[in-house]
C-alpha cells in the first residue's frame, strides 16, 4: 500500500498520512506549538508518540495538519485497541506485539498486515485518548479549561479550535473497491471484505444487512406477483400469503443474527472486547470522581436525567405523537372537503384540487420529520447522557417511535377505522413507492450531483486538466476537507426499517410491496455505494458485533405486522362470508390464529441458535484455550 | 471449625476428614490400592493430591474412605475452580494463591477462609477431574474400559464399583444453622448467607426464591382477603384486582432478577467464570477428537441427537398430553355420570358416589404424572446429550409441559368450555388446597419421619444413649450413608411453578388463592429446611448465578396469565351487561386490552434494569480494572 502513496509531496520517506487534522482559521502559535509536542510526544512523557506535519501548498501553511504513525506504533496501538486478527492457523486471537509472529501475513516488513481502515482508526483511538497532565487551560485559550485526564482532542472540538478530523481517502484503492462494487454491472454479491477492510465493520455490516435484507425479500417478491398478475383475490390465497410472510420474516430476522457472526467472526470484531467507553463528547456536570475508573471527570446525577427523560422528554414526544394524528385528521377532512367540492362544481380546477390535499400533507409530513428530528436531537443531548451509546439508543427510539406512527397511521386509519380496503391498497402503493424515490433523490443523487459540481469548479480553479490520480496530496486533501460527513448509518437503516414496515404490516392487502422493496434495495446499493465513495469524506471505521439495537426494532415491527395482518385478514368480506352467524366466532377465531401466530413466533426465535454450530464451536475452543491457560499460570 | 472437628477419632490431628467414598463390598484389592494411589499422588504424577483414609469401625474396615486436603491444596483448589471471594477492600474478586493475602479474613493460620462447602466442591471438583493417563481400564475390572483423559471417578461410579460420593455434614455448624433456620419461632428472614455457607449456592438461592416468592404473594394475598370477607362480586372490583395481578407478577419477576444479582453478588457466583462443562457421565458414543479440546472422549453426532428429540420425544411427549386430554375427558363424563346417578336415586351412596370420580382423577393424576416422570427421564437420557446442562433444560422443558397440562386442564376446561365460574372457583380452591396439603406430607414429613424411625433403631442397635453430638465420626458416617440423596432443587421449583399457575391464571376468580399460597410457603420453608437438615445427606453446593430456566418458565406463565384472566374477566356476567348491544365490542376491547396489557409487560421488563446500579457499577469497575491490567501488560 506504501507504494500507492507514492504521489506523496510533503514529507520524507517513510511518513504515510493517514488522518487530516484542520485547526481554526487563526489558531494562536502557542496553541499548535503545545498541541503539536503533546502528539508527537513519547507515551511515557503523556504523548501520543504519533508523527505529524503541516501541509505544504500554494498558500502556504493553512492550519491543516497530516498525521502518521511508524509501522511499530501502529503494531502498539492496535494492541491497545484490542484488534482481533486472524493467526496462521485460521484460528482468530486479539492481537498482541509479543505474539505478532502468529499471525497471518504478519512480517516485520509487511505493512499491509494491519488494513489503511484499522490504522486511522488506531490513531484516532490515540488522538481522542490523548488526555491533559496538569494543564489547567489549553494554552492561548483561558475559557477551555482542562482538568487531568480530560480529552485533549475533544476539549478542542468543543471549544472550536479544532475544526475536524478526518481519514484520508486512499484514491488507488478506492478506485479498485467502486469498481468492484458499483463500476460494472453484474450480477452477485457485493465485495463486503473489501468494504470492510476500506471502511470498517459499521459500514460494511450496513451493506451486508442491505444485500441480506433484499435477497431474504425475494421469495415474498417471487410469491408476489402472481397476486398482481393474476389479480387473485381468494381469501384462501391471502390468508397462505400472509401466513407465509409472517413466519418468513421471522426467520429471516432469526437467520440474519447467523449471517451476521459468520461475517463478525471473519472480522475479528465478534471476540473484540468492548473497549471501556469514555464519556461523550457534549457530556458535562460538576467534576467528581469517578467510582468506576476513580478518575475525575465530569458527574451527572442519573436521577436528574431520569427526571429529564420522564417528566419532559416523555410528555414532549407523547404530544408530537398526538400532533402528528391530529395532522392526520385534518388531511383526512380536507380530502372529504376537495371531494364534496369536485362532486359539486366538477370543474378542471375542482379535479386539480383532488390532489392539493395529499400534496400538502406529504410536505407537512416531511416538514414535521424534519423539526422532530433537530427536536428529538436537542432533547436527547439535554438529557446529558454519559455514554455516547446511550445517547444514540435514546435518540433511535425517540426518532423511531414518531416516524413510525408519522408514515403508518393514516394507513392504519384507513384500514381500521375507515376499513376501505381499496383506498388502503392505493396508499400503501402510493407511499411506498414516492418514498422510495423521493429517499433515492434526496440520499445519494443530489449530494452526487453537488459534489461534482464542486469538484469540477475546484479542478477548474486549480487549472489543471489532471485525473483524479494526478492530484497531488495538497489537492487531495483540500478537495476532501470540502465533503460532506458521513453521518453515520441511522438513516439508512431508518429507511429499510419503514420498508419494512411497508412490506409486512399489510402484506396480505399488498402482495406486490416486496417486489417494489427488492427493486429498491438493488438500487440502494448502487446508490448508497456511490454516495460513501464518492460524496461524503471517508468516515473513520468503527469496529462492532451486530446491527445493535436495529434487530429489536426490526422483530418488533414483525410482531406488530402479526396482529394487523391477522386483524386485516378477519376483515376480509370473503372470510366474513365464511362466519354467516356470528361474528363472534369470526372474532375469535382470529383471535386464536393471531396468538398462535404469535407462539409460533416466539418458539422459532427460541429454537433457532443465533450463531451456527461451527462459530459456536471456534468460540468454545477460544474459551477452552483461555480456561486451560489460566490454569497453567 | 476445626475445634467443632474435635471428635475425630480416626486420623492423625490435622486430617479433616470432608467427603466420603464407597466403594462396593468386595472391591478387589489391586483396584482400592490403585485408586487410592492416584488419589494421593502428586499432581505432577497426575494425582489428585488429596489425602485419604479408610474409615475403621468396630467391624474393621468397611470400604469406606474419607477424604480430606491439606490447607494449602485446598487454596491450590479454589484457584482452579476459579472460585470469588470478598477482598479487604469488599470489592469480589477471583481468587488466586498469589494474590491470597489481599483477601478479608485470609491468614495463613485461618482455616475458616474457605467454608467446609466449599472445601467439599473443591476436593469433588479434584475427584472429578482425576483423569486416566495411559491405563486402558480399571485394574481388576478389564469390562470397565478408560482412555487418556476419562474422568476415573465417572467410570469407576457408571460401573458400580464407586457406590457413592457425599460430603460429611457438620453436626455442630448444622445444629447452629438449624436453630437459626426453623429451629425457633421467629418473625424474620431466613439466614441465607449461613444456607449458602452450608449448602451451597443453588439450594440458598432455591430459599431466598421461597423467600422472595412469599413476601412477593403477601401484596396479592392483603387485597385478596376483602373480596372473600365481603363476598365482593363486582366487576369493576375484579378487574382492578387481575389488572394489579398482572403487573404485579411482572414487576417480582423483574425485582427477583436485581435481588437474585445482589445475593449472587455477595457469594461470588455472579462474577464466577462458567467452568468448561465436560461431557454428562451417561454420555455415550465413537471415542473421537473433540475439537473444542482436542482431548479424546464419545462423540455423538448432533443430527441425530436432533432426530431422536424431533421424531421420537416430540410425538412421544404429544401423544402423553393427548392421553392426559382424554383421560380428563373420561373424568367429566364420569362426573356427569355420577351426577345423573344421584339425581335419580338421591341415596346415601349415590351422594357417596359423587365424590368418587375426583378422587379416581386426583389419584390417576398422580399416576400418571409419577409414570411420565420416568419416561420423560429415560428418553432424555436415550436423547443422549453431552452436557449436564442440556439434558437438564430438556428434562425439566418436558416435565413443566406435560404438568402443566394435568394440573390446569380440566381448569381451562371447566372455565373456557363449560363457562361454569363457580365449578371453576370451587375446582380451583380443591385442586390448590390439596396438592398443598399432599405435596408438604409427602414431601418433608412422610421421609422425615422415617428417617427419624431409623436413626432410632440405628441408635439402639449401637447400645448408645448419645445425643447426635457425642456420635463417633464412624457412628456418623454410618447413619448418614443410609440417608437418602437429595436430588436436586427441579421438584421443589416445580411445586412453586405450579402454585404460580393457581394463583395467577385464574387470579380474578378466586383472590383467596394468594392468601393459601403465602401459609403454604411459610410452612413450606420449615419443612423444606427439615428436609435439607435432617433427612437427606449432604449434597454438594453447586454455584450458580441465577435460578436459569425457572425465570424464563415464571416469566412465560405471567404471560399466559394475562390471557387467561383477559378472557375470563371478557366473559363474567358484569362485563357482558356493559355491551347489551353488540358482543362484537366486547370481544373487540377485550383483545385490545390483552394486547395493551402484554405490551406494557413487554416495556417494563425492558425498561427496569436486569441489576441494581451499584452491582452493575462495581462490575463496571471490575471490567475496567482487567482492561487496564491488559493495558499494563
Amino acid at each position: 500500500m506504501v507504494e500507492s502513496w507514492s504521489f506523496l509531496d510533503t514529507a520524507e520517506s517513510n511518513f504515510r498520512p493517514l488522518v487530516v487534522i484542520e485547526l481554526a482559521k487563526g489558531t494562536k502559535e502557542e496553541t499548535i506549538e503545545w498541541f503539536t509536542k503533546r502528539i508527537v510526544d513519547k507515551k511515557a512523557n503523556g504523548g501520543a508518540q504519533l508523527l505529524m506535519k503541516p501541509l505544504v501548498t500554494e498558500n502556504g501553511v493553512e492550519n491543516i495538519y497530516l498525521v502518521g504513525a511508524s509501522p511499530l506504533r501502529l503494531l502498539l496501538g492496535a494492541e491497545a485497541v484490542g484488534l482481533v486478527k486472524e493467526c496462521s492457523d485460521n484460528s482468530m486471537r486479539t492481537f498482541t506485539y509479543s505474539s505478532r509472529k502468529t499471525f497471518k501475513h504478519y512480517a516485520d516488513d509487511n505493512h499491509d498486515f494491519l488494513t489503511m481502515a484499522e490504522c486511522q482508526y488506531i490513531i484516532k483511538h490515540e488522538l481522542e485518548n490523548l488526555r491533559a497532565k496538569d494543564e489547567k487551560m489549553i494554552p492561548g485559550y483561558p475559557q477551555a479549561k482542562l482538568y487531568p485526564g480530560k480529552s485533549i482532542v475533544r476539549r478542542l472540538l468543543t471549544s472550536g479550535i479544532l475544526v475536524q478530523i478526518f481519514p484520508l481517502h486512499d484514491r488507488e484503492e478506492l478506485k479498485k473497491l467502486s469498481h468492484n462494487w458499483y463500476g460494472r454491472v453484474k450480477i452477485g454479491y457485493q465485495p463486503l471484505d473489501d468494504i470492510r477492510c476500506y471502511f470498517g465493520e459499521t459500514i460494511a455490516l450496513y451493506f451486508g444487512f442491505l444485500e441480506y435484507f433484499t435477497f431474504a425479500l425475494i421469495p415474498m417478491a417471487v410469491i408476489g406477483i402472481p397476486y398482481y398478475v393474476f389479480a387473485w383475490e381468494d381469501y384462501d390465497k391471502y390468508v397462505m400469503f400472509a401466513t407465509f410472510n409472517l413466519l418468513w420474516s421471522t426467520v429471516i430476522l432469526e437467520v440474519w443474527k447467523r449471517m451476521c457472526a459468520i461475517l463478525t467472526y471473519r472480522w475479528g470484531t465478534l471476540l473484540m472486547k468492548r473497549q471501556f467507553e469514555e464519556p461523550r463528547p457534549g457530556f458535562h456536570g460538576v467534576l467528581g470522581i469517578n467510582p468506576v475508573t476513580g478518575r475525575e471527570e465530569p458527574m451527572y446525577s442519573s436521577i436528574k436525567r431520569q427526571l429529564r427523560i420522564y417528566l419532559v422528554s416523555l410528555p414532549f414526544v407523547c404530544l408530537c405523537l398526538y400532533f402528528s394524528l391530529y395532522v392526520m385528521m385534518i388531511y383526512f377532512d380536507l380530502e372529504q372537503w376537495a371531494l364534496d367540492y369536485h362532486k359539486e362544481n366538477e370543474s378542471n380546477f375542482s379535479s386539480l384540487m383532488l390532489y392539493v390535499p395529499s400534496i400538502i400533507y406529504a410536505v407537512v409530513i416531511e416538514i414535521m420529520n424534519l423539526i422532530y428530528r433537530y427536536a428529538a436531537e436537542f432533547l436527547t443531548s439535554w438529557e446529558n447522557h454519559r455514554l455516547e451509546s446511550s445517547y444514540q439508543n435514546h435518540l433511535i427510539l425517540k426518532v423511531l417511535v414518531f416516524n413510525f406512527l408519522n408514515c403508518f397511521a393514516s394507513l392504519f386509519y384507513i384500514a381500521f377505522v375507515m376499513f376501505d380496503m381499496k383506498l388502503l391498497r392505493q396508499s400503501l402503493a402510493t407511499l411506498l413507492i414516492t418514498s422510495q424515490i423521493l429517499n433515492q433523490f434526496a440520499e445519494s443523487l443530489l449530494p452526487y450531483w453537488l459534489q461534482k459540481r464542486y469538484n469540477r469548479r475546484m479542478k477548474k480553479r486549480m487549472c489543471s486538466t489532471k485525473t483524479d490520480m494526478d492530484l497531488s496530496l495538497a489537492e487531495q486533501v483540500n478537495m476532501e476537507k470540502e465533503m460532506g460527513t458521513y453521518l453515520g448509518t441511522f438513516d439508512d437503516y431508518l429507511e429499510l426499517f419503514l420498508q419494512f414496515g411497508y412490506v409486512s404490516l399489510f402484506s396480505c392487502v399488498y402482495p406486490l410491496a416486496a417486489v417494489f422493496a427488492v427493486l429498491n434495495n438493488i438500487t440502494e446499493i448502487y446508490s448508497d455505494a456511490l454516495k460513501m465513495c464518492r460524496v461524503y469524506k471517508r468516515p473513520f471505521a468503527e469496529p462492532t458485533a451486530n446491527i445493535g439495537v436495529w434487530q429489536l426494532a426490526f422483530e418488533t415491527m414483525s410482531v406488530i405486522s402479526v396482529v394487523t395482518n391477522c386483524i386485516l385478514i378477519g376483515m376480509s368480506p370473503e372470510v366474513d362470508a365464511l362466519f354467516p352467524d356470528s361474528k363472534m366466532d369470526l372474532v375469535l377465531t382470529v383471535a386464536l390464529v393471531e396468538h398462535l401466530l404469535l407462539a409460533i413466533k416466539f418458539i422459532m426465535a427460541f429454537v433457532i441458535p443465533d450463531k451456527p454450530r461451527d462459530i459456536q464451536m471456534k468460540l468454545a475452543k477460544l474459551e477452552f484455550e483461555s480456561l486451560e491457560a489460566l490454569k497453567q499460570q
